[in-house]
């Protein structure tokens, strides 16, 4: 359904880019479960604005407000929970010449094509602040998954453009190493090139794509439905309900496409006397169901569609005419998608979770 | 929801591979369509097993029987629609040996790691056979899309193994075409290599991979929730959920993480007075919604984890064992696949059309 | 929605009175239950045709297949069950009088401006061969929380027309004594009045109507949502759902409207080391939860829109005409309605208790 | 779902009586529709504490603010519409002797049992303040609903103890003449009486039950679903989700039970040139779906749970204590509920209007 996510921990958010807030209610959280808005704002601090030189420079505090479900101990009520981040550095002027043209490959065209009308400051519904509800939620999930079952999620950038972080070692990534730098890619050194490359990019007033690269660790085997709530299909949905995203795959992917199942089968083993696959190719699911492996999958992120280039495109009243961008915006998503990744790999979890 | 897919065009799906009958039940299907036993059957018989060399021998006729839902003159009444075919061919003994142990990259263990019993005889809930059910649910809400708004669905087969139909003109596909050819790929010469692959893999008792390429004509602009129910979120959940599916993507999917906002960039133009875009890098959608250009995804399917050749696996009590499977099975699930593909996308889209 | 029920317990309906079958099928039944067709039909049969003088003398065997969902042995897999029942003595030249008619207060007029078509064969869905998929549903959540929880459910006959059982010690109310009688009222001396006031009411070509009263024994105190899913309105929601039901009243009820606060609270006292409340006014429900006291209500049922006298009405090209119906029902459905009662407050609770 | 309303019109809402604010988020409202504050304050002041000598003297303004959803022009845009209202007079102090201890009829025992910890302060989401959100996200329905189809919400008190409106003429029924006393019964003279009938009640410390009438006009025929979102059903569900109400009825309901089918039946007839029933004992619905009649029904209310009499009862710890309360409480419910019985009818209506 549209604006609300999940079944069994349900999430629904509300909010424009330029209106009064952002908001998301999360139904179903269990009760007992100790929270603070310091907690959360591990999460938000991660896909903030401005937090670095490579992001945009809109500076928006993204301070949220836990206004309901939480005792004044600061303990989950079983209630839902209210969290509200009130928009500040809403500048609407920026936005004046967009009111009757349609950007290229953005969503104004298909909203008003839906809805016959569009917020067209910021983006509106559309606009990535859309998303700091995803990761204050989630970030609740995590903190309740992390407690309950040790699982842990771990997302990184493994691509940006042409740079790519082909080997990795999932037993090795921690979240240290992906926080310590500025592209979250847990290899310094390609880290450094991938930074370069966006600076680059960005002196060029043009954007570029990535490949965020989900894990999750500690998931026990079981979670997941058999037929059309598999596991995988619900990670699927969530990462492609993120602005920009463009494509998913899970354990080797398209690659397995290519493959002959006598490489691709993962035979099964004892090791530490717990059933187990000796290659996990599949990431972490079988038939729908999490096997006990790290899940690990892939998400594709389009380059950032706002850029400084000029371009073409056309007005509400079918005239062409030429633009170019002057809104403040990331020249690449990735690093700052790696939050939002996370929060929506949580909330796909915690669903499955409480719904074992 | 498991076994329950759509919220305005609802369906659900039951039936293990070796119980009594495999069914649905469509709810939220429009009064006033008239359907057949005839018309289902069309796109039945494009997944059916022992349509041609290159698939599994079993002997199923998957025939379906429309129980409800429609008047003696053969119009929908608004009410739920069920489906029923009935299993026959269904030979347990073939499965006996398989009592005990996981089949490698088979739903067996984490069956069982989630329900604590699993239906071993020709893998259940977790078989094929299952899909029966969306592709009758689909080929209705084909009939419909196809009546109201010229909507085409045309999937087909783009890659087995490291063959690959590069160059395509999706304006030229037509469901003759992907007919022509027992491995449903538009391109004959491709084709044949393709099959021959299929054939060479099979002798060596091994399975292989491949791409569908999934294609929507006639969409109309406006389709798609702008957050969660994103239309490519619906469709990558509704393709993921297809057994033996490992990635999707749509538009020009992971190969956009490589580039450039100034190359990916789709300028709107206008053609016959119409608002279209120049390049249709989206696959037709942006922010979640359609904008009226054909919708392409990719879909891909590893190799069929069931093979000749001897794997080592484990027991249910930690034994470790060697397997040579003999059950009946495909060498490569996407000639049939392309009828799922198809169904399912024909779910997405009727769910978002009827909730316009 | 429409054919589907339920949260956590999931069942989805179909079928006509006069098509090839009514079938259900339950999704979200825990694996490891023992069900069998024998348990199922001790429920069905409380709800069958022709059981009794005073019922319908249509002669269905109200038998049911179960098709999927349950392994060899008879033990739930975790899979949607599949539940059929044929449709046999189905006489549409009964009905073809109706077909251009619409019958006073059924639902023959309102399914046709809500689909422009109707089934006027035996009422189509309307009929009240519907409710025999709930009550094969409802058996097994009755099997399930029987054995998890000695959960009961106890519903009888309280009133027909102007005949009422005042008084009752729900405490001594058992299946036995409510089996008793063809009327399912747990006292003698009632059931025979309220007997002979059906079969008065049947040579007269009328019809009655009555109130079941609802009874849940043993539920665990903190079942129930406490907004919107409130245990008393989902058993609400359940039992208004039923055909020919006009009024859901708990605990006190209605009567509860005229009573002062001093007189209708619940003390809460302590009583073998438990927190139990004194009088029991409020019918096991407090702010939408139970609190572990008996769950009782009361459902009104309208007389059967069917009957014999002579009536007017018109048809669909708006002309006045006469109708006396000749199709067989039953004079007052009460007696019957308590299996369908039972069932469905069965779903209720089963959805909540699995929801825990 | 527990904090989620509706299908098509979805309404979540959250919030404690003494947390930060109570707020609702509505999912699926059209775009294209003008609101303002001051439309949803006209439905809010009639729910509103402290607006009469009959209602409780909290002092909140229960001002709302619209924080998103809507243009600066103030048409709704089609995604969710944020509404909040801040607690300002929560006076928590009164509340501390209530810490350990249960009050009768209360969910204070019930909260703590399913979640185990509970908001002590002002009953947290159990608080009559939840139904702000249910009224601030029906008043947003009724607005669409009298736009789009005339289609007008006029419920009323019936009941105050003893005190009943027998006769009434549904169709001289207005807004206005509900409006014109503080006790909103359209009988003048019997608004009096119910006055003087609460006034009593408050002087005894006690309180009083009642009966809120809802009824609904130019209802189109055709809403509903034909088995298990049957209009009544689903009005059953949202009625008795509400605080403190205890039973259901619609048409004639329990006196329906008492009544023969020759009576009972409304035949149908012609009246200006369109079909309509002669009697209307059906409250305007018919096998689940709207025949165009009036719907009219009923809602029991008990006593407010809160008296200032002495109360006996016992503390978390099992101890038996005395109560005499001393909280701001209302002695009779009924007068404020009238819009609350509204705000619902008109989620259940639009819900099914979104849905035709």
């Amino acid at each position: 359904m549209s604006n609300i996510f999940g079944k069994n921990f349900r999430v629904t958010t509300a909010g424009e880019s330029h209106g009064g807030a952002i908001a998301a209610i999360v139904d179903g959280c269990p009760a007992g479960l100790k929270i603070s808005k310091k907690d959360l704002q591990i999460e938000l601090d991660r896909r903030k604005v401005g937090q670095s030189k490579i992001t945009t420079q809109r500076r928006e505090t993204d301070e949220i407000q836990i206004m309901s479900g939480v005792s004044q101990e600061g303990v989950t009520l079983g209630t839902p929970i209210l969290l509200v981040s009130y928009n500040k550095d809403a500048k609407s002027d920026d936005y004046e010449h967009l009111k009757d043209l349609y950007r290229p490959s953005h969503a104004d065209y298909t909203y008003e094509a839906k809805y016959g009308i569009r917020e067209w400051r910021g983006g509106g519904r559309s606009s990535a602040r859309e998303t700091l509800s995803r990761v204050a939620a989630g970030a609740i999930a995590q903190i309740y998954l992390r407690q309950k079952g040790k699982i842990e999620f771990l997302s990184f950038v493994e691509r940006v453009g042409n740079v790519v972080l082909e080997k990795k070692d999932f037993a090795k990534i921690t979240r240290k190493k992906i926080e310590a730098n500025i592209v979250r890619c847990p290899n310094e050194k390609k880290a450094k090139e991938m930074i370069s490359l966006i600076e680059q990019v960005q002196k060029e007033k043009d954007s570029v794509g990535g490949v965020v690269c989900g894990l999750i660790r500690n998931v026990p085997a079981g979670l997941g439905e058999p037929v059309f709530a598999k596991l995988e299909a619900d990670l699927a949905s969530a990462m492609m309900s993120i602005g920009a995203t463009k494509g998913f795959e899970i354990g080797r992917g398209f690659a397995s496409a290519e493959m002959r199942g006598s490489t691709h089968n993962d035979e099964f083993l004892i090791r530490n006397k717990k059933i187990r696959t000796k290659t996990n190719n599949a990431g972490g699911v079988l038939g729908g169901i999490s096997n006990g492996e790290d899940i690990y999958f892939r998400v594709a992120f389009k380059p950032t569609a706002t850029i400084g280039k000029r371009q073409k495109t056309v007005t509400r009243d079918k005239k062409q005419v030429n633009l170019e961008a002057s809104g403040r915006h990331d020249p690449c998503v990735v690093p700052r998608a790696v939050a939002i990744v996370d929060a929506m790999a949580a909330l796909v979890i915690m669903d499955h979770y409480l719904g074992r």
